[in-house]
Protein backbone atom coordinates (compact mmCIF):
# COMPACT_ATOMS: atom_id res chain seq x y z
CA UNK A 1 0.00 0.00 0.00
CA UNK A 2 1.63 3.84 -0.73
CA UNK A 3 0.14 6.67 -0.75
CA UNK A 4 -0.50 9.34 -3.73
CA UNK A 5 -1.88 11.66 -5.30
CA UNK A 6 -2.43 15.11 -6.74
CA UNK A 7 -2.27 19.13 -6.28
CA UNK A 8 -4.32 21.28 -8.33
CA UNK A 9 -3.94 24.98 -8.40
CA UNK A 10 -3.97 27.80 -10.30
CA UNK A 11 -0.36 28.65 -11.74
CA UNK A 12 0.26 32.38 -12.37
CA UNK A 13 1.22 32.89 -15.95
CA UNK A 14 4.62 34.58 -16.19
CA UNK A 15 5.71 34.50 -12.62
CA UNK A 16 7.52 31.28 -11.78
CA UNK A 17 8.62 32.90 -8.73
CA UNK A 18 4.86 32.96 -7.28
CA UNK A 19 4.28 29.79 -8.65
CA UNK A 20 7.13 28.17 -6.99
CA UNK A 21 5.21 30.12 -3.32
CA UNK A 22 2.10 28.37 -4.28
CA UNK A 23 3.68 24.77 -4.50
CA UNK A 24 5.80 24.98 -1.77
CA UNK A 25 2.92 25.43 1.02
CA UNK A 26 0.84 22.84 -1.55
CA UNK A 27 3.18 20.24 -1.36
CA UNK A 28 3.85 20.80 2.74
CA UNK A 29 0.28 19.89 3.24
CA UNK A 30 1.34 16.65 0.96
CA UNK A 31 3.84 15.55 3.78
CA UNK A 32 3.44 11.91 4.09
CA UNK A 33 2.73 10.51 0.87
CA UNK A 34 4.95 8.50 -1.10
CA UNK A 35 4.34 10.36 -4.31
CA UNK A 36 2.53 13.66 -5.89
CA UNK A 37 1.52 14.36 -8.68
CA UNK A 38 1.78 18.37 -10.35
CA UNK A 39 0.06 20.10 -13.25
CA UNK A 40 1.57 20.42 -16.42
CA UNK A 41 3.87 23.70 -16.90
CA UNK A 42 3.62 24.33 -13.65
CA UNK A 43 6.84 26.54 -13.33
CA UNK A 44 5.64 29.36 -16.35
CA UNK A 45 1.60 28.88 -16.94
CA UNK A 46 0.27 28.21 -20.41
CA UNK A 47 -0.96 30.17 -22.58
CA UNK A 48 2.30 32.25 -23.55
CA UNK A 49 1.22 35.78 -25.67
CA UNK A 50 4.38 34.92 -28.02
CA UNK A 51 7.74 32.73 -28.68
CA UNK A 52 9.42 35.04 -26.42
CA UNK A 53 7.56 34.68 -23.91
CA UNK A 54 7.54 30.84 -24.22
CA UNK A 55 11.47 31.10 -24.61
CA UNK A 56 11.67 33.46 -21.20
CA UNK A 57 9.87 31.29 -19.20
CA UNK A 58 11.44 28.16 -20.02
CA UNK A 59 14.40 26.13 -17.93
CA UNK A 60 16.99 23.15 -18.26
CA UNK A 61 15.84 19.92 -16.24
CA UNK A 62 19.50 19.79 -15.30
CA UNK A 63 20.13 22.64 -13.55
CA UNK A 64 16.60 25.54 -13.78
CA UNK A 65 15.53 27.00 -10.95
CA UNK A 66 12.24 25.25 -10.82
CA UNK A 67 14.08 21.63 -11.02
CA UNK A 68 16.24 22.13 -8.01
CA UNK A 69 12.82 23.81 -6.37
CA UNK A 70 11.44 20.23 -6.60
CA UNK A 71 14.47 18.15 -5.89
CA UNK A 72 14.39 20.42 -2.40
CA UNK A 73 11.07 19.64 -1.47
CA UNK A 74 11.42 15.94 -2.45
CA UNK A 75 14.64 15.64 -0.25
CA UNK A 76 12.51 17.99 2.81
CA UNK A 77 9.42 15.93 2.62
CA UNK A 78 10.87 12.49 1.75
CA UNK A 79 8.31 11.72 -1.30
CA UNK A 80 8.74 11.53 -5.27
CA UNK A 81 7.16 14.32 -7.32
CA UNK A 82 6.30 14.73 -10.77
CA UNK A 83 5.53 18.43 -12.03
CA UNK A 84 5.14 19.67 -15.78
CA UNK A 85 7.46 22.53 -16.47
CA UNK A 86 8.78 24.35 -19.95
CA UNK A 87 11.85 22.74 -20.61
CA UNK A 88 14.38 24.38 -22.43
CA UNK A 89 16.94 22.48 -24.17
CA UNK A 90 19.36 23.74 -27.14
CA UNK A 91 17.42 26.03 -27.82
CA UNK A 92 14.40 24.62 -28.31
CA UNK A 93 11.36 23.88 -26.09
CA UNK A 94 9.36 21.01 -24.64
CA UNK A 95 6.48 20.61 -22.83
CA UNK A 96 8.28 18.44 -20.22
CA UNK A 97 7.37 16.70 -16.83
CA UNK A 98 9.80 16.07 -14.43
CA UNK A 99 10.45 13.17 -11.71
CA UNK A 100 12.43 14.08 -8.79
CA UNK A 101 12.78 11.82 -5.61
CA UNK A 102 14.21 12.76 -2.31
CA UNK A 103 17.77 11.55 -3.55
CA UNK A 104 17.19 14.31 -7.10
CA UNK A 105 16.29 13.74 -10.31
CA UNK A 106 15.27 10.64 -11.47
CA UNK A 107 14.47 11.00 -15.34
CA UNK A 108 11.85 13.26 -17.65
CA UNK A 109 9.02 12.71 -20.36
CA UNK A 110 8.42 14.83 -23.02
CA UNK A 111 4.98 15.41 -24.32
CA UNK A 112 4.29 13.62 -27.54
CA UNK A 113 0.90 14.43 -28.60
CA UNK A 114 0.71 18.75 -28.50
CA UNK A 115 -2.43 20.56 -28.38
CA UNK A 116 -3.55 23.89 -30.85
CA UNK A 117 -0.96 26.28 -29.96
CA UNK A 118 1.54 24.24 -28.60
CA UNK A 119 2.34 23.22 -32.03
CA UNK A 120 3.50 27.08 -32.14
CA UNK A 121 5.80 26.78 -29.18
CA UNK A 122 6.74 23.15 -28.42
CA UNK A 123 8.90 20.64 -30.20
CA UNK A 124 7.26 17.02 -29.80
CA UNK A 125 8.58 15.07 -27.39
CA UNK A 126 11.55 12.39 -28.68
CA UNK A 127 12.14 10.83 -25.18
CA UNK A 128 9.62 7.73 -26.11
CA UNK A 129 7.33 6.31 -23.21
CA UNK A 130 9.25 5.79 -20.13
CA UNK A 131 8.56 4.25 -17.27
CA UNK A 132 10.32 4.45 -13.72
CA UNK A 133 10.96 2.31 -11.44
CA UNK A 134 10.51 3.75 -7.79
CA UNK A 135 11.27 0.94 -6.13
CA UNK A 136 8.03 0.71 -4.57
CA UNK A 137 6.18 1.13 -7.46
CA UNK A 138 7.01 1.61 -11.31
CA UNK A 139 5.38 4.67 -13.13
CA UNK A 140 4.43 6.38 -16.65
CA UNK A 141 4.12 9.95 -17.00
CA UNK A 142 1.67 11.45 -19.80
CA UNK A 143 0.74 14.89 -20.02
CA UNK A 144 -2.54 16.49 -20.63
CA UNK A 145 -3.59 15.86 -24.50
CA UNK A 146 -1.62 12.43 -24.63
CA UNK A 147 -5.05 11.42 -23.13
CA UNK A 148 -6.60 10.98 -26.45
CA UNK A 149 -4.63 8.23 -28.04
CA UNK A 150 -5.05 4.68 -26.16
CA UNK A 151 -1.36 3.19 -27.73
CA UNK A 152 0.33 5.42 -25.30
CA UNK A 153 -1.50 4.31 -22.08
CA UNK A 154 -1.21 0.67 -23.28
CA UNK A 155 2.26 1.18 -24.41
CA UNK A 156 3.02 2.22 -20.47
CA UNK A 157 0.95 -0.33 -19.08
CA UNK A 158 2.78 -3.42 -21.00
CA UNK A 159 6.04 -1.56 -19.83
CA UNK A 160 5.00 -2.02 -16.26
CA UNK A 161 3.51 1.33 -14.74
CA UNK A 162 1.44 0.21 -11.66
CA UNK A 163 0.85 4.49 -11.87
CA UNK A 164 0.25 6.59 -14.66
CA UNK A 165 1.00 10.02 -13.84
CA UNK A 166 -1.02 12.66 -15.73
CA UNK A 167 0.19 16.49 -15.58
CA UNK A 168 -2.61 18.68 -17.54
CA UNK A 169 -4.18 21.47 -18.32
CA UNK A 170 -7.55 20.30 -19.59
CA UNK A 171 -9.58 22.40 -21.23
CA UNK A 172 -11.64 20.30 -23.26
CA UNK A 173 -14.63 18.29 -21.23
CA UNK A 174 -13.68 15.25 -21.97
CA UNK A 175 -10.19 13.65 -19.73
CA UNK A 176 -12.41 13.24 -16.47
CA UNK A 177 -14.26 10.78 -18.31
CA UNK A 178 -12.10 8.44 -20.62
CA UNK A 179 -8.77 8.40 -17.61
CA UNK A 180 -10.75 6.04 -15.61
CA UNK A 181 -11.74 3.81 -18.51
CA UNK A 182 -7.92 3.83 -19.58
CA UNK A 183 -7.43 2.54 -15.48
CA UNK A 184 -10.17 0.12 -16.47
CA UNK A 185 -8.91 -1.70 -19.54
CA UNK A 186 -5.26 -1.62 -18.13
CA UNK A 187 -5.81 -2.05 -14.96
CA UNK A 188 -3.77 0.57 -13.56
CA UNK A 189 -4.32 3.65 -11.21
CA UNK A 190 -4.42 7.16 -12.72
CA UNK A 191 -3.54 10.35 -11.31
CA UNK A 192 -4.63 13.35 -13.16
CA UNK A 193 -3.07 16.40 -12.04
CA UNK A 194 -5.05 19.61 -13.67
CA UNK A 195 -5.15 23.03 -12.77
CA UNK A 196 -8.04 25.60 -12.74
CA UNK A 197 -8.24 29.45 -13.77
CA UNK A 198 -8.16 31.46 -16.88
CA UNK A 199 -5.15 32.94 -18.76
CA UNK A 200 -5.60 34.86 -21.57
CA UNK A 201 -9.78 33.67 -22.25
CA UNK A 202 -8.87 30.19 -21.78
CA UNK A 203 -10.25 28.54 -19.32
CA UNK A 204 -8.68 25.44 -17.61
CA UNK A 205 -11.36 22.44 -16.10
CA UNK A 206 -9.79 21.92 -12.27
CA UNK A 207 -11.51 18.64 -11.39
CA UNK A 208 -7.94 16.80 -11.30
CA UNK A 209 -8.89 12.91 -10.30
CA UNK A 210 -7.58 9.71 -9.25
CA UNK A 211 -9.08 6.03 -10.38
CA UNK A 212 -8.46 3.03 -9.57
CA UNK A 213 -7.93 -0.51 -11.94
CA UNK A 214 -11.65 -1.16 -12.14
CA UNK A 215 -12.46 2.64 -13.72
CA UNK A 216 -13.54 4.39 -10.65
CA UNK A 217 -12.69 7.20 -9.75
CA UNK A 218 -11.61 7.72 -6.40
CA UNK A 219 -11.98 11.44 -5.94
CA UNK A 220 -12.52 14.62 -8.28
CA UNK A 221 -11.16 17.51 -6.90
CA UNK A 222 -13.44 20.76 -7.36
CA UNK A 223 -13.26 22.81 -10.51
CA UNK A 224 -11.74 25.97 -9.27
CA UNK A 225 -9.53 25.99 -6.04
CA UNK A 226 -6.24 24.93 -5.12
CA UNK A 227 -6.29 20.94 -3.56
CA UNK A 228 -4.49 18.26 -2.16
CA UNK A 229 -5.58 14.78 -2.15
CA UNK A 230 -3.87 12.01 -1.10
CA UNK A 231 -4.96 8.61 -0.68
CA UNK A 232 -3.96 4.73 -0.22
CA UNK A 233 -3.10 2.65 -3.34
CA UNK A 234 -3.25 -0.80 -3.35
CA UNK A 235 -0.41 -1.80 -6.04
CA UNK A 236 -1.41 -5.33 -5.70
CA UNK A 237 -4.53 -4.70 -7.70
CA UNK A 238 -2.31 -3.14 -10.73
CA UNK A 239 0.06 -6.22 -11.26
CA UNK A 240 -2.40 -8.45 -10.92
CA UNK A 241 -3.97 -8.25 -14.40
CA UNK A 242 -6.58 -10.71 -14.11
CA UNK A 243 -10.27 -9.77 -15.31
CA UNK A 244 -11.77 -12.58 -14.60
CA UNK A 245 -10.43 -16.30 -13.76
CA UNK A 246 -10.25 -17.52 -17.04
CA UNK A 247 -9.06 -13.64 -19.15
CA UNK A 248 -6.43 -11.04 -18.51
CA UNK A 249 -6.29 -7.86 -20.01
CA UNK A 250 -2.68 -8.00 -21.46
CA UNK A 251 -1.93 -11.81 -22.00
CA UNK A 252 -5.62 -12.15 -24.08
CA UNK A 253 -4.15 -9.62 -26.37
CA UNK A 254 -3.67 -10.63 -30.16
CA UNK A 255 -1.00 -8.74 -31.02
CA UNK A 256 -0.65 -10.41 -34.51
CA UNK A 257 -4.32 -9.24 -35.36
CA UNK A 258 -2.78 -5.45 -34.36
CA UNK A 259 -0.40 -5.13 -36.71
CA UNK A 260 -2.31 -1.97 -38.62
CA UNK A 261 -1.68 0.18 -35.74
CA UNK A 262 2.15 0.64 -36.45
CA UNK A 263 1.36 1.65 -40.11
CA UNK B 1 -28.58 11.35 -41.13
CA UNK B 2 -29.37 7.27 -40.49
CA UNK B 3 -31.42 5.46 -38.61
CA UNK B 4 -29.80 2.90 -36.08
CA UNK B 5 -30.37 1.37 -33.16
CA UNK B 6 -30.49 -1.80 -31.07
CA UNK B 7 -32.68 -5.27 -30.20
CA UNK B 8 -32.43 -6.05 -26.77
CA UNK B 9 -34.04 -9.31 -25.70
CA UNK B 10 -33.34 -12.45 -23.36
CA UNK B 11 -32.60 -15.51 -25.74
CA UNK B 12 -33.83 -18.79 -24.57
CA UNK B 13 -30.48 -21.67 -24.47
CA UNK B 14 -31.58 -24.30 -26.71
CA UNK B 15 -34.11 -23.11 -28.26
CA UNK B 16 -33.88 -21.43 -31.67
CA UNK B 17 -37.13 -21.26 -32.52
CA UNK B 18 -38.42 -19.30 -30.12
CA UNK B 19 -35.27 -17.15 -30.39
CA UNK B 20 -36.14 -16.47 -34.36
CA UNK B 21 -39.91 -16.09 -33.18
CA UNK B 22 -39.23 -13.15 -30.09
CA UNK B 23 -36.71 -11.66 -33.09
CA UNK B 24 -39.20 -11.22 -35.70
CA UNK B 25 -41.42 -9.42 -33.82
CA UNK B 26 -38.70 -7.29 -32.18
CA UNK B 27 -37.48 -6.46 -35.88
CA UNK B 28 -40.73 -5.94 -37.10
CA UNK B 29 -40.70 -2.83 -34.63
CA UNK B 30 -37.49 -1.84 -35.64
CA UNK B 31 -39.27 -0.83 -39.48
CA UNK B 32 -37.61 2.24 -40.71
CA UNK B 33 -34.27 1.68 -39.34
CA UNK B 34 -31.63 1.75 -41.73
CA UNK B 35 -29.09 -0.76 -38.78
CA UNK B 36 -30.11 -2.70 -36.16
CA UNK B 37 -27.73 -4.78 -34.15
CA UNK B 38 -28.89 -7.83 -32.25
CA UNK B 39 -27.47 -9.51 -29.28
CA UNK B 40 -24.31 -12.18 -29.33
CA UNK B 41 -25.65 -15.65 -30.04
CA UNK B 42 -29.14 -14.68 -30.65
CA UNK B 43 -29.61 -18.01 -31.97
CA UNK B 44 -28.83 -20.80 -29.41
CA UNK B 45 -27.96 -18.84 -25.88
CA UNK B 46 -25.03 -18.42 -24.21
CA UNK B 47 -24.28 -21.28 -21.23
CA UNK B 48 -23.47 -24.25 -22.75
CA UNK B 49 -23.68 -27.01 -20.28
CA UNK B 50 -21.42 -29.52 -22.81
CA UNK B 51 -19.84 -29.36 -26.19
CA UNK B 52 -22.59 -31.76 -27.66
CA UNK B 53 -25.17 -28.99 -26.57
CA UNK B 54 -22.61 -25.80 -28.10
CA UNK B 55 -22.52 -28.18 -31.55
CA UNK B 56 -26.02 -29.03 -30.70
CA UNK B 57 -26.99 -25.66 -31.42
CA UNK B 58 -24.82 -23.97 -34.18
CA UNK B 59 -25.12 -23.69 -37.49
CA UNK B 60 -23.65 -22.89 -40.89
CA UNK B 61 -23.70 -19.20 -41.89
CA UNK B 62 -24.03 -20.09 -45.45
CA UNK B 63 -27.46 -21.77 -45.40
CA UNK B 64 -28.03 -22.02 -41.44
CA UNK B 65 -32.34 -21.47 -40.87
CA UNK B 66 -30.72 -18.50 -38.82
CA UNK B 67 -28.91 -17.20 -40.88
CA UNK B 68 -32.16 -17.52 -43.67
CA UNK B 69 -34.29 -15.95 -41.39
CA UNK B 70 -32.39 -12.61 -40.94
CA UNK B 71 -31.87 -12.61 -44.15
CA UNK B 72 -35.72 -12.75 -45.06
CA UNK B 73 -36.10 -9.75 -41.97
CA UNK B 74 -33.69 -7.81 -43.59
CA UNK B 75 -35.48 -8.02 -47.04
CA UNK B 76 -38.51 -7.54 -46.18
CA UNK B 77 -38.43 -4.54 -43.09
CA UNK B 78 -35.39 -2.74 -45.99
CA UNK B 79 -32.72 -2.86 -43.32
CA UNK B 80 -29.21 -4.59 -42.14
CA UNK B 81 -29.15 -6.16 -39.22
CA UNK B 82 -26.00 -7.59 -37.38
CA UNK B 83 -26.85 -10.20 -34.91
CA UNK B 84 -24.27 -12.46 -33.06
CA UNK B 85 -25.08 -16.60 -33.92
CA UNK B 86 -23.40 -19.39 -32.70
CA UNK B 87 -21.37 -20.60 -36.34
CA UNK B 88 -20.41 -24.83 -36.95
CA UNK B 89 -17.56 -24.44 -39.70
CA UNK B 90 -15.84 -27.67 -40.81
CA UNK B 91 -16.90 -28.66 -37.31
CA UNK B 92 -15.44 -25.96 -35.73
CA UNK B 93 -17.44 -23.31 -33.82
CA UNK B 94 -16.91 -19.71 -33.62
CA UNK B 95 -18.41 -16.93 -31.65
CA UNK B 96 -19.39 -14.84 -35.09
CA UNK B 97 -21.64 -12.30 -35.86
CA UNK B 98 -23.64 -12.37 -39.65
CA UNK B 99 -24.21 -8.95 -41.23
CA UNK B 100 -27.26 -9.12 -43.61
CA UNK B 101 -28.84 -6.55 -46.08
CA UNK B 102 -32.04 -6.17 -47.96
CA UNK B 103 -30.10 -8.41 -50.56
CA UNK B 104 -28.73 -10.80 -48.48
CA UNK B 105 -25.54 -11.96 -46.30
CA UNK B 106 -23.03 -9.17 -46.62
CA UNK B 107 -20.42 -10.73 -44.11
CA UNK B 108 -19.25 -11.83 -41.04
CA UNK B 109 -16.66 -11.06 -38.15
CA UNK B 110 -15.84 -13.83 -35.43
CA UNK B 111 -15.22 -13.06 -32.32
CA UNK B 112 -11.61 -12.55 -31.60
CA UNK B 113 -11.47 -12.22 -27.68
CA UNK B 114 -13.06 -15.05 -25.92
CA UNK B 115 -14.75 -14.79 -22.41
CA UNK B 116 -14.28 -17.37 -19.54
CA UNK B 117 -15.55 -20.95 -20.60
CA UNK B 118 -15.79 -19.83 -24.21
CA UNK B 119 -12.42 -21.25 -24.67
CA UNK B 120 -13.45 -24.66 -23.92
CA UNK B 121 -15.91 -24.10 -27.29
CA UNK B 122 -15.42 -21.49 -29.25
CA UNK B 123 -12.00 -21.36 -31.67
CA UNK B 124 -10.56 -17.82 -31.62
CA UNK B 125 -11.93 -15.78 -34.64
CA UNK B 126 -9.86 -16.14 -37.87
CA UNK B 127 -11.17 -13.71 -40.02
CA UNK B 128 -9.52 -10.68 -38.57
CA UNK B 129 -11.38 -6.87 -38.51
CA UNK B 130 -13.37 -6.67 -41.60
CA UNK B 131 -15.06 -3.26 -42.18
CA UNK B 132 -18.16 -2.95 -44.43
CA UNK B 133 -18.96 -0.44 -46.74
CA UNK B 134 -22.81 -0.75 -46.53
CA UNK B 135 -23.32 2.82 -49.26
CA UNK B 136 -24.56 4.81 -46.68
CA UNK B 137 -22.11 3.94 -44.02
CA UNK B 138 -19.47 1.82 -42.76
CA UNK B 139 -19.68 -0.60 -40.12
CA UNK B 140 -17.15 -2.48 -37.96
CA UNK B 141 -18.08 -5.31 -35.59
CA UNK B 142 -16.45 -6.31 -32.47
CA UNK B 143 -18.51 -8.80 -29.75
CA UNK B 144 -18.91 -8.67 -26.00
CA UNK B 145 -15.64 -9.32 -24.48
CA UNK B 146 -13.54 -7.54 -27.42
CA UNK B 147 -14.58 -4.61 -25.72
CA UNK B 148 -11.63 -4.38 -23.22
CA UNK B 149 -9.20 -4.22 -25.97
CA UNK B 150 -8.53 -0.82 -27.31
CA UNK B 151 -6.60 -2.18 -29.89
CA UNK B 152 -9.59 -3.35 -31.96
CA UNK B 153 -11.47 -0.11 -31.76
CA UNK B 154 -8.38 1.63 -32.92
CA UNK B 155 -8.20 -0.44 -36.03
CA UNK B 156 -12.16 -0.63 -36.96
CA UNK B 157 -11.62 3.37 -36.90
CA UNK B 158 -8.44 3.54 -39.09
CA UNK B 159 -10.16 1.27 -41.75
CA UNK B 160 -13.09 3.74 -41.71
CA UNK B 161 -15.45 2.28 -39.81
CA UNK B 162 -18.39 4.91 -38.92
CA UNK B 163 -20.58 2.72 -36.57
CA UNK B 164 -19.14 -0.30 -34.57
CA UNK B 165 -21.45 -2.58 -34.09
CA UNK B 166 -21.08 -4.80 -30.35
CA UNK B 167 -23.47 -7.78 -30.37
CA UNK B 168 -22.82 -8.68 -26.20
CA UNK B 169 -23.78 -10.79 -23.76
CA UNK B 170 -22.22 -9.02 -21.13
CA UNK B 171 -21.66 -10.39 -17.35
CA UNK B 172 -19.10 -8.11 -16.35
CA UNK B 173 -20.35 -4.27 -14.93
CA UNK B 174 -18.00 -2.17 -16.96
CA UNK B 175 -18.16 -2.42 -20.83
CA UNK B 176 -21.48 0.21 -20.73
CA UNK B 177 -18.64 2.77 -19.76
CA UNK B 178 -15.78 1.71 -21.95
CA UNK B 179 -18.28 1.42 -25.31
CA UNK B 180 -18.82 5.57 -24.90
CA UNK B 181 -15.02 6.53 -24.46
CA UNK B 182 -14.40 4.94 -27.02
CA UNK B 183 -16.49 6.76 -29.65
CA UNK B 184 -14.87 9.67 -27.81
CA UNK B 185 -11.43 8.78 -28.55
CA UNK B 186 -11.75 7.47 -32.23
CA UNK B 187 -14.83 9.36 -32.97
CA UNK B 188 -17.33 6.80 -34.03
CA UNK B 189 -20.60 5.64 -32.96
CA UNK B 190 -21.13 2.93 -30.89
CA UNK B 191 -24.18 0.46 -30.68
CA UNK B 192 -23.85 -1.96 -27.89
CA UNK B 193 -27.21 -4.74 -28.34
CA UNK B 194 -27.03 -6.54 -24.96
CA UNK B 195 -28.92 -9.39 -23.50
CA UNK B 196 -30.63 -10.07 -20.30
CA UNK B 197 -32.01 -12.95 -18.21
CA UNK B 198 -30.13 -15.89 -16.27
CA UNK B 199 -29.19 -19.00 -17.82
CA UNK B 200 -27.43 -21.48 -15.19
CA UNK B 201 -26.24 -19.18 -12.54
CA UNK B 202 -25.30 -16.44 -15.36
CA UNK B 203 -27.02 -12.83 -15.10
CA UNK B 204 -26.33 -11.26 -17.97
CA UNK B 205 -26.58 -6.88 -17.22
CA UNK B 206 -29.09 -5.87 -20.17
CA UNK B 207 -28.78 -1.82 -20.37
CA UNK B 208 -27.40 -1.67 -24.06
CA UNK B 209 -26.60 1.33 -25.18
CA UNK B 210 -25.68 3.55 -28.10
CA UNK B 211 -22.68 6.35 -28.18
CA UNK B 212 -22.17 9.31 -29.97
CA UNK B 213 -18.56 11.17 -31.05
CA UNK B 214 -18.39 13.03 -28.06
CA UNK B 215 -18.88 9.86 -25.53
CA UNK B 216 -22.56 11.36 -24.61
CA UNK B 217 -24.75 7.85 -24.02
CA UNK B 218 -27.71 8.55 -26.77
CA UNK B 219 -29.65 5.55 -24.78
CA UNK B 220 -29.40 2.94 -22.25
CA UNK B 221 -31.76 0.43 -22.08
CA UNK B 222 -33.59 -0.89 -19.03
CA UNK B 223 -31.96 -3.85 -17.63
CA UNK B 224 -34.10 -6.51 -17.50
CA UNK B 225 -36.71 -6.15 -20.42
CA UNK B 226 -37.21 -6.54 -24.12
CA UNK B 227 -36.47 -3.05 -26.21
CA UNK B 228 -36.12 -1.97 -29.51
CA UNK B 229 -34.38 1.74 -29.94
CA UNK B 230 -33.42 3.64 -32.87
CA UNK B 231 -32.41 7.14 -33.10
CA UNK B 232 -30.85 9.27 -36.02
CA UNK B 233 -26.97 9.06 -36.57
CA UNK B 234 -25.25 11.96 -38.40
CA UNK B 235 -22.22 10.57 -39.71
CA UNK B 236 -21.26 13.23 -40.86
CA UNK B 237 -19.90 13.52 -37.26
CA UNK B 238 -18.02 10.02 -37.32
CA UNK B 239 -15.99 11.44 -40.69
CA UNK B 240 -14.74 14.56 -39.11
CA UNK B 241 -11.93 13.51 -37.19
CA UNK B 242 -11.06 17.12 -35.67
CA UNK B 243 -11.28 16.71 -32.31
CA UNK B 244 -10.20 20.81 -32.21
CA UNK B 245 -9.01 23.52 -34.63
CA UNK B 246 -5.80 21.82 -34.98
CA UNK B 247 -6.06 18.59 -33.89
CA UNK B 248 -7.43 15.25 -35.16
CA UNK B 249 -7.66 12.28 -33.47
CA UNK B 250 -6.70 9.71 -35.84
CA UNK B 251 -3.80 11.62 -38.25
CA UNK B 252 -2.47 13.31 -34.76
CA UNK B 253 -1.48 9.22 -33.85
CA UNK B 254 2.58 8.49 -33.98
CA UNK B 255 2.82 5.36 -35.29
CA UNK B 256 6.59 5.61 -34.43
CA UNK B 257 6.12 5.73 -30.92
CA UNK B 258 3.54 2.91 -31.06
CA UNK B 259 6.03 0.10 -32.55
CA UNK B 260 5.74 -1.56 -29.02
CA UNK B 261 1.98 -3.24 -28.95
CA UNK B 262 3.03 -5.18 -32.36
CA UNK B 263 5.11 -7.68 -30.10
Amino acid sequence: MIRAGFIQFNPELGDPKKNMESLSALLDKSAGANLVVIPELANSGYNYESKEQAFSLAESADNGEFVRFLSNKARQLNLFIVAGFNELDRSKLYNSAMLVGPNGIIGKYRKLHLFMNEFDFFERGNLGLPVFDLGFCKVGILICFDWVFPEVWRILTIKGADIICHPSNLVLPYAQQAVPVYGLINKTFNITANRYGTEREVTFSGRSIISDTEGKTIHTAVKDADEVFITNLDLDKSRNKMITLRNNVITDRLPGEYLDLTK
